[in-house]
């Protein structure tokens, strides 16, 4: 297959599955209703990806990589580092609304510890994301007094700060009777968001 | 058979299970294993917990009733509300430690999220620890000053940044070359008290 179509059959079996995956939160799609939806071969998710599961992995690297890409946007964009700080935590919490499946994807992932499914999530995100943490914490203790702190320590804080109500989700309904919507999650974005801000303050 | 019989048989079975878990993490010790360990019967598991499921489930609740037995103590403890908090968080991070298998067993019941299963969780866990920050957080509001916050949202908070380093492990091995052992978990816990002490402070 050329080059060009294959990239093309690539993206849209990534897009069906977030599409469905999006729509069917749990639920893992069959290899038939993904070529189905993304209008392929069924041989194509072998083809292009290998297997099902490396669909996955490609389309978890893809979600992670978009907030990478936010994270280098907030470095270049000169804003104040408690503004830079308080976007970026927006935007963690953002994304694990606007991708559903990422905090799943990720969290299987991480139980199976394969070595090539934790090396695309270090190069994709951890790796990114605490370089941006070494400069933005450096940049706030000599321009707004921070506190001196580990990026990687904090990297694990501010990630699970941000995950855990997704991860439990379930808690929050069952134990304490409330749902994850737009209001939630707009809550919970300033709740972290002040919680880490005061955090790195001296 | 008789009560007391059982309750020893359900004590070695969980004994063992942690014991099991805790020498190889990551590993579901077969019914055989479990059996063979704890010096009962095959016939056991299923007798006093119906399936090898419940018998994990038992053992997750166990552990997380004894978290809940030190928040409870540290509620009586007449301690000011910063030294309350800052031990409870040591509390959670050593106990991620000292059941190792305490974070994977939770996360797999929240991903399946069955109601059963994640109301064991409630009950041990989500609804004592809420009440305790409920109390926490109004006494630190007008002991020592803290900001007005939500007890929901904290206890996601709270939870999340103990937790994760636990859950990414992997990545802390293989994207930062660093493993967890008793001074980084000395380092994670001073770390994260100090974010949250700052993070309620007004």
């Amino acid at each position: 297959m050329p080059r060009g179509n294959a990239d093309v059959t690539r993206s849209k079996l990534l897009d069906a599955t977030d599409a469905l995956l999006t729509e069917r939160p749990g639920r893992t799609p069959t290899v038939a209703e993904l070529c189905a939806r993304a209008d392929v071969n069924v041989a194509m998710v072998k083809y292009c990806f290998g297997s099902k599961s490396g669909l996955l992995d490609a389309l978890l690297e893809r979600s992670l990589e978009g907030l990478a890409a936010e994270v280098e946007g907030l470095a270049r964009s000169g804003l104040p580092p408690e503004e830079q700080l308080r976007r970026h935590v927006s935007e963690i919490v953002r994304n694990y609304v606007r991708y559903p499946y990422v905090n799943r994807l990720m969290t299987q992932r991480l139980m199976l510890a394969e070595p090539d499914g934790v090396d695309r999530i270090s190069r994709s995100f951890a790796i990114p994301v605490r370089a941006f943490y070494d400069e933005l914490l450096s940049a706030g203790r000599a321009r707004e007094g921070w506190r001196p702190i580990d990026s990687t320590l904090f990297f694990f804080s501010v990630v699970g700060v941000c995950e855990f109500l997704f991860s439990a989700r379930p808690l929050l309904e069952r134990a304490y009777g409330e749902q994850i919507d737009a209001a939630l999650v707009e809550r919970y974005s300033a709740h972290v968001a002040e919680l880490v801000l005061n955090g790195v303050r001296a």
